[in-house]
């Protein structure tokens, strides 16, 4: 299967809606290209203007919901990134993920969180997922969001 | 007018002060060109050496006062690349703001505080001011600043 | 004294071990070379896969245990470093540091812990260690660490 099947097969499983035109969520772009650099604004796990995990990890959301706003947010990504280059295929690799997790003060399995997210890079993109990370727990995030992933990808020449 | 002009007027208009020599707040330049790429350290809320909006948006700070400080951290940010650079012409677009806001542990409108930062980029660089963006929330700040805002900015070749 | 020879004896000196392999604590990669640009993930202050300083500064670490985890962050960061460039004289630069410092609500000192690492690259790299920075007080770090350091770094062509 192609990266782009892949992707739909897995958005579709996880219930991600494809919107006819994607809105960052403040006065930004959500995705810039310069040179083969793909620079992608936080994402926060929205589908279709409704962002679906909210609140804590660790006191109001669960290990599993907060895995699941990570997948969502990187779907949304993937969805800009196929947007902008026209088709996964034109991905060369990601290099790097920042990964924020809005957490309960004696919460520190980020990294659990964070791995959902990596995880679905493999799984769509094998080799050419693997990519740096930071993951850290915040005390909030916008529209009290339970995660918040931005990356930089490079793309084919 | 030109960017430096709309630059100063701005600045002016809102309480910043031009000093002689910009200093870090710790072991560490404030800015650093890696050929046609400008890094831009964490920038605060700082007018001549005061830190002039503390503590967390929500309880202690309005929103209000928290979008006057997001201002202040980009003109400062401004400030070094137009001392780096010569003049303000010389940007050529800018790549990545990461907005990093002191909040309460309800407070969630991150990204209304970035705004006016990403605003104040438009007003200046038209265009060329729109970037990608991450804002989240977290609970301190070196010298208890509300804000902190970090970029990567690409200059003319 | 060579730049080898020089993190050979700060390592030492503060009790960092040197492993055979390095593993990363989550499905990613530590270190990523894209072209001259070397992308470290978030380093914890991990000695032997403990993480050695754990809680939040403010109540749980005094300022100097949490130095002391910023120093393990930068030594881990450049044990991966040379590793992956056989030798730190390959190191042309460094771009860009992040420092996540797990905070109580009320500390403001992150620059001064985050000082911790920033010495440290300017000991071994005299004006090369020179670095742009970012300092934020998080809520939580991934295995309860005190400090999380990621960094930008560029090497020799």
């Amino acid at each position: 299967m192609s990266r782009d099947q892949l992707f739909l097969e897995l958005a579709t499983r996880l219930g991600y809606v494809f919107e006819g035109e994607l809105r960052a969520g403040g006065h930004y772009i959500p995705v810039l290209c310069d040179g083969a650099y793909v620079y992608v604004s936080g994402q926060t796990p929205r589908i279709a203007d409704e962002v679906v995990v909210q609140g804590k990890v660790g006191t109001e959301v669960t290990v599993d919901e907060a895995r699941f706003a990570a997948q969502i947010c990187i779907l949304r990504a993937l969805d800009f990134i196929q947007k902008e280059l026209g088709s996964l295929d034109a991905v060369e690799r990601f290099l790097k993920l920042t990964v924020y997790v809005q957490s309960a003060a004696d919460f520190s399995q980020q990294s659990v969180i964070a791995d959902a997210a990596s995880d679905l890079l493999i799984q769509i993109f094998a080799e050419h997922g693997k990519h740096t990370r930071s993951a850290v727990g915040v005390v909030q995030l916008p529209a009290n969001a339970t995660v918040e992933i931005d990356l930089i990808v490079k793309a084919k020449a």
